[in-house]
Formats: C-alpha cells, structure tokens, sequence
C-alpha cells in the first residue's frame, strides 16, 4: 500500500510493536510521554472492551494500544492534520478494522460516542495551563497539543469520567508539578485515583512524567505509588525497561 | 553519668550522629520512619530557630535534628513512659541545654508553645486510623503510637499549622496509601505541600513510607516530586544513602 506523507513528514518506527507512525516535526510528533502512557494502561487481551483514546494527536498511543488488545479504538482529536496523520498511520499498520479516529472537540465527543459506555480511556492531554505562556509555542499545531486552549484539566477528567462505565478505568500521562490538582480533578467527577507511577529523567533528579490509573465510582481504598521508572542511566543509554518499551526486547 | 535503664530498655546507637537513644521493645522503639524524617527535615545550623518534634516518642527525631542545629527543640509526647524515656536519652547526649521534652497532649500543646512562634516542626504521627483494627496493637504504649486513637490527621495538621509562624516548615513521615488524604489535610489548613519523596522497601516494589515538606501559606506553585529512595538493595544489605543515615559515612 502506497502512502502518501506530506511536507515534513516522515515514518517512525516504534520497534517494540513493529508499528510504522507518521510524525512530523513541525505538526506533531509523539513523544515518551505518548510511549510511557501507551505501556502504563491496561487493556485487555480480548476483543469486547469499548477503549477511547482522547486529544489522540497522530493516534500515536491508539496504534499502541491496538497491539495489545483485540478490542476496538476510537481516538478523538481535534486537528484535522493530526487525524489525518493518525489515518494514514492507521491505514499504514492496516489497523483499519480495529481503528476509528474522530476529528472533533473532546468537548463535544458525546455527539459520538455515549456517556457511560466506555470501558478503557486513555488521554494525553495538553501539559501546560493557558496563563504558562513562557512556554506557549508559536506553531498553533504544537501549542493547541501542549496548552489548555480547547480543553483544559478539568474539562478533561469530567468528560472522561462521562465516557466511561462504571469501574471503567482512565489513564492519563501528566506533569507532576500539577499533580494535587490532577488528583483533586480526577475524585471531583469521582474518577479515583488508585495507582500512581512517577517517571524520573535520570534516578538522582525530581520526577518529570506522572502516570496515573483511575477508576470509575473506585473506592477510596488502595491508593499504591508504584516502583519508580528512570529513562537515562547516562547521558546516552536508556534503563532497560524504557528501551524494551521503544526498541522491545531484543 | 550514670543513666539507669528500665525493664527490657537497651540503649541503641546511631552512627551517623554518634547518638545514644534509649529504646524499648515493649514500649517504643525508634523505626526507619524516625531515621527518615529526621534527615529528610532541614534545620538551620544557627541557634536562633524555635524547633518543634510533634507526637516524639522516645525522642528519636528530635535528638537526630539537634546533631544538625544549634537551635532549641521541644518534644511533645503524650506517654509518660516515653517522656521519661527521651529525658533520659537527653541526659545521656548531654543536650539539657539544647533539647526539652513537654509531657503532654498535641491537642493541648498550645498551653505549652504559642501559636505561630514555631519555625520547623516535624512530626511522625500514628498512620492507622481507628478502624484499621486489624492492625491495632493489645500493647497500649505501641497502640497509642500507631493507631489514631489520642489524634488523628486532621487535628495533627491543624495544629501544625497552627504552630508555625508564616512561611514555617513543616516535615511528615506517613504511609503512601493515606497520601491524598495527607495532601488535603495539609491545604485545607494552609500548610502548603512543596516537596514529597517517596520511600521504597526495594527498587520493584510499591513506596511504604512518604517524606513530604509543607510551608505555611506557601504558594501552591513548584510542588516537587523527589528522587526516590530505596532502603534494600537485597535482604541483608541497604542502599548507600540509607546506611549513611544509620551508620555515618564510614
């Protein structure tokens, strides 16, 4: 199948799936962020669970996701030049069957997919609020997927927790300098926060990358601060679980 | 001087400070929780910061920060029996100059301390509610010190906050799985969290103990999460950062 990249495009290749992802500098690329969430969430083997993924950008943790799972994906993304990168990668992977992208508002999703339906969410969502403006990228591709100009934390966590079942699970990928606010988001629409994992650069720096895994209606009980992860052992090398999760196991 | 030991008292040493602290296996011994706090509360060197050790024990936590300080520390002990303890440890290291002990209820501590006058206070307070029975200890003195049965969190925190001056810090030691619950016990008194660190029986394995630093009236901006640490490298042998806290740099 012949596809056609565009502009500054080009197609990465993520080993441990043997998934072909089309990236583009100066409009999207997935990032470790999109690569840690995508092998944080937990998705079932089989072919009956409704997964969403939200603010799915080149649908980088979508195509993650569908190999680990025979259920379908529906990502949802705004940028009509993300949804389409994230159909030509789809079609690329011949994912056609298994994939769905919808290009829309995450605000206005349940035009698309019901309330209380879903039984695995995941979202990567923009990082930084729209007053961190030391940071806003003047590339309007890049600064709506890393600011809270369409959608913000809170925004967000309620339309998650709508989507779902109940005792459906969410994954969400963040930074840990908002992480009280995540936590205080997540139990306002009564997403519990049950597992927290903290990815640090290096092992003597502060955490950098926060995965959390809530459920739907949870109790309150049984909140776990799992085992550390480390990307760099040096300036070069990753720790060997973040290159199994790039490069997989050889 | 002769110090005289009660019962199955032993007197334990801490290396890194050269410290001789009396202890009880039936009444109170100090844990790697007291270690921890201890080291992770920052205390200026100078002799001019009021320091106070809430729910002290045997006085562990409040003897390792006077090997780092030059200012005055009072601990606050409900148990008698640990009082007396800590008084005797005291006498042992020759700090009647430096360290006080008050026999007394947290919940009346202002009779003793005035409101806002405290620049650091540290506390390792019981981290079972009432009804985790399952965990409650027959022995009194060890119950009391464990369960919440003379103080719960949100009064610790209250009172904390109600201790220190504006801008004071505030050092905790508490379990992982009380986390969001410590998190909202702080901000709901002003006792803003700035930095955590997550303690890890062994590199795989899920945090069992949390440091976390409040200032009073901080701004909730630069909340860190901080580098991990491990206490076991296997099952005999600490990390380096741990051993130095118990045995010095030797």
């Amino acid at each position: 199948m012949e596809i056609q990249l565009k502009e500054d495009e080009r197609i990465d290749q993520l080993m441990q799936y043997k998934l072909d992802i089309i990236q583009s500098p100066s409009v999207f690329s997935f990032s470790l962020d999109a690569v840690l969430l995508g092998n944080f969430a937990k998705v079932p083997q089989h072919n009956r669970a409704k997964i969403v993924d939200l603010c799915s950008g080149n649908g980088a943790v979508a195509l993650m996701l569908s190999q680990q799972t025979k259920s379908s994906i529906i990502g949802v993304e705004l940028q009509s030049r993300l949804v389409d990168m994230a159909n030509r990668s789809i079609q690329l992977n011949q994912l056609e069957d298994q994939m769905t992208m919808i290009e829309g508002d995450v605000k206005e999703v349940y035009q698309h997919i019901p309330k209380d339906s879903v039984d695995i969410l995941t979202c990567n969502p923009p990082y930084f609020t729209v007053s961190e403006a030391s940071h806003k990228n003047p590339n309007e591709h890049l600064a709506i997927a890393r600011h809270e100009l369409h959608l913000n934390l809170k925004e967000m966590m309620a339309i998650s927790a709508g989507l779902l079942k109940m005792k459906g699970k969410a994954y969400f990928v963040h930074r840990p300098e908002r992480f009280l606010e995540i936590m205080d988001a997540m139990r306002e629409v009564n997403l519990t926060p049950k597992r927290v994992r903290f990815v640090y650069p290096k092992e003597n720096k502060e955490a950098n990358i926060l995965l959390v895994e809530g459920i739907k209606h949870g109790k309150d009980t049984g909140f776990k601060i799992l085992p550390p992860l480390f990307v760099y052992k040096d300036d070069r090398e990753y720790f060997p679980e973040v290159r199994r999760m790039i490069y997989g196991d050889d």
